[in-house]
């Protein structure tokens, strides 16, 4: 029998989840596949609030600096967050001869090439499953089915928040700031939701599963991220009238070796298999050259979820996958090239805007003179709703353009004296 | 760099989608891996067809012998399809000392134990991604996203032909046998359908999948199947009004240590997931303790597709991932316990029943009086179209209830004089 040693650092809500599946799970676990899973040491600066799981008391300690020297821990298990606490302890814990494991989406996304090269130069690895849509087996889903960097295109709903936001908009016609309540209320949003809203959260999971999939450096910076808090009924109304859903998401895609790479409220045909996905449910939808078309769905957060995504990887250690993984997989080794990443002014797609203007002769010929100065070329035009000040919204689509003329288009919009707010912009996909 | 030489025989379909992936993949697999997927032989009784895609002249061979005698091959990938040949030949594989790579369902879940014994016996490796919803890396998710056995029920459109005929039906309200016809012109279904359209397939599939899932051996003859012929547009047409979709199910559930298999169409409410998964595609729904509800989906069958996967297994065969899973997946191994499979007329679940009956007065009484003296009790009951042989078409919609008193139910009332053909059943499941 193979045991691995577990040292828990970050006895939070993931951790407890981690600890009640070794407690349930365990001696399925060993029958199953020959493997013990052992908790070592949970370390926490918190030994007193209740988690609903038992400890021994012999286990538990405040002192990481024990948890790092003891040489019986194979595997450190940073369930930390945040991204500096949390790298120190696992460059430390590589040099102290240990694996890890962990679920810490920022610190991948933003400090990823340091943490790789510290795990090669050690000859340790470092798994992460438990990182990008939780319950999901996703990263393995991208690092081992799509053979030959065989993947075009990645596009992916990863905010469990946003979409339960989004949803509740369109589903029930509550407007953003009630709908956000709504995911308090509810334990889908944080009582300081802004990394989930304006996309960023998105934006980390998009900068790992593009490592892996493009098998490139991916320079998070390069990311463009808009959020989901400028989005009102009205938009969620008039894309249902034409056949749009919104969602917030995560776009990567491959073309003629540049990468475009980016997060922001989108417009989806009802028919598109993410425009099913509702509620706190992530999924990723994936286009493979040989594989066609796939989807993983399921929830991407949330305690016993994203515990059991940690879980697997904790047996990916001791069954000496994750070693076979470190060692062969370019994709987590600190020797990728960087991914040359599009500008999003470089990109082109469809656009929905809605301006809000005074309702005065003249207005709707002004803002279509400028967009036919710079090329774009508009669909069809709706005056909507009055707003509360007294200000019209008008509603344009625009057909396919480069969005380098429109950004220009909107920025000179937005300056004229009739305009009073900036422009809402939702892209269209397909 | 690590170089895995491959044996291929059976240069049909997916063959030769095995060969163009290698052809324009393995440099960049190579890069990504730093494991050489190298061609050692390419072997078909057929060495002339036109396969879409060059081999070098001393690479084809049609002596199967000559592949198993040649020691510098290290893995035999089976692609011929069929359960005698195929299996002597991987047999004998083991016995020469080559791993094994599969793409045959029905080979593994009607002799999976000897030949996982035989790859213990030989301390080889097996591995059979293509065997199951080709495109979707699906076995690595049960067998490595859900630690510990976690998984209670597994549901799945698992043939891409039944789909695709009864998605004809539901869309274009076609009868059974057009939609067959469409599937063939099409090229989604084989000239004799036989075994996609009698659930067949499917059952082969869930086999597989129930093995890995619940780490239990699985009898094959042990799971109920049901195909679609009997399917016609009113049952689509009532279910729609009702919301609901019929499907062609392959469904595995855990309870109280028994296990549900069973393959039949199936009525699903229109806001299911799976309910969404139209045409050619496959998906695969899973509930697991932890990991909540997950979703796979994609193209399930197909040249590339499956190729693609017959692939990844060739990369986790060179990388030594294969042989780790078969030294520490017991679900891989002959030492698995027989599940306990619940007999179809244990289950319980809620039933659509359409009755074929004489237009005379007193009929649905006589129905009705059998199924309440079976304690089967109804929800609902309309009447439907007119048969062309002026027979009259009755359905009903009974509540939950064990199946064996509806079976019973259901033997007694098509013995009825005024009852003119079976009763089409269609199971209903949330």
């Amino acid at each position: 029998m193979k045991t691995l040693n577990i040292g828990l650092v970050g006895f939070g809500t993931v951790g407890a989840g981690v600890v009640k599946i070794l407690r349930a799970h365990a001696d399925q676990m060993e029958a199953n596949t020959g493997l013990r899973l052992r908790l070592g040491a949970v370390c926490d600066l918190d030994l007193t609030s209740d988690r609903g799981v038992d400890v021994p008391d012999d286990l538990l300690t405040d002192d990481v600096e024990s948890v790092l020297a003891d040489p019986e821990i194979d595997v450190l298990c940073e369930l930390v967050g945040g991204t500096t606490f949390a790298r120190d302890l696992i460059l430390r814990a590589f040099d102290a001869g240990k694996h890890v494991v962990t679920a810490n989406k920022a610190l991948l996304a933003e400090h990823g090439r340091e943490l790789f090269a510290k795990a090669e130069q050690t000859g340790r690895s470092i798994s992460f499953e438990g990182s990008v849509c939780g319950g999901i087996p996703l990263l393995r889903a991208v690092r081992e089915g799509h053979p030959g960097g065989e993947i075009t295109r990645l596009t992916g709903i990863v905010n469990g928040t946003c979409n339960y936001i989004l949803t509740e908009m369109a589903e029930r016609g509550a407007d953003y700031e009630s709908a956000l309540a709504a995911a308090q209320d509810a334990g889908y949003a944080e009582a300081d939701p802004t990394l989930d809203v304006n996309g960023v959260d998105s934006a980390h999971k998009l900068a790992i599963l593009a490592r892996l999939a493009f098998c490139r450096e991916i320079d998070f910076g390069g990311i463009h991220v808009e959020g989901i808090s400028g989005i009102k009924p009205m938009d969620i109304e008039f894309g249902a009238e034409m056949g749009y859903i919104v969602k917030l998401l995560a776009i990567a895609k491959l073309a003629e070796g540049e990468l475009e790479l980016r997060v922001h409220p989108t417009f989806l045909l009802g028919d598109h298999p993410l425009a099913a996905v509702s509620g706190v449910f992530n999924a990723v939808w994936i286009r493979g050259e040989a594989t066609g078309d796939t989807m993983h769905y399921g929830k991407g957060a949330g305690q016993m979820p994203t515990a059991a995504a940690v879980v697997s990887d904790l047996v990916d250690v001791g069954l000496g996958r994750a070693a076979i993984n470190a060692a062969s997989c370019r994709a987590l080794s600190s020797r990728l090239e960087p991914a040359r990443i599009r500008k999003i002014s470089e990109i082109e797609t469809q656009y929905y805007m809605r301006f809000t203007v005074l309702d005065q002769p003249g207005v709707l010929a002004a803002i279509s003179g400028i967009l036919g100065k710079h090329r774009i070329s508009i669909d069809s035009a709706h005056q909507a709703e009055r707003s509360p000040e007294g200000y019209v919204f008008v509603v344009m689509i625009a057909h396919r353009a480069r969005e380098h003329g429109l950004a220009e288009a909107l920025a000179e919009i937005d300056r004229l004296d009739v305009v009073k707010a900036p422009t809402q912009l939702i892209r269209i996909e397909r």
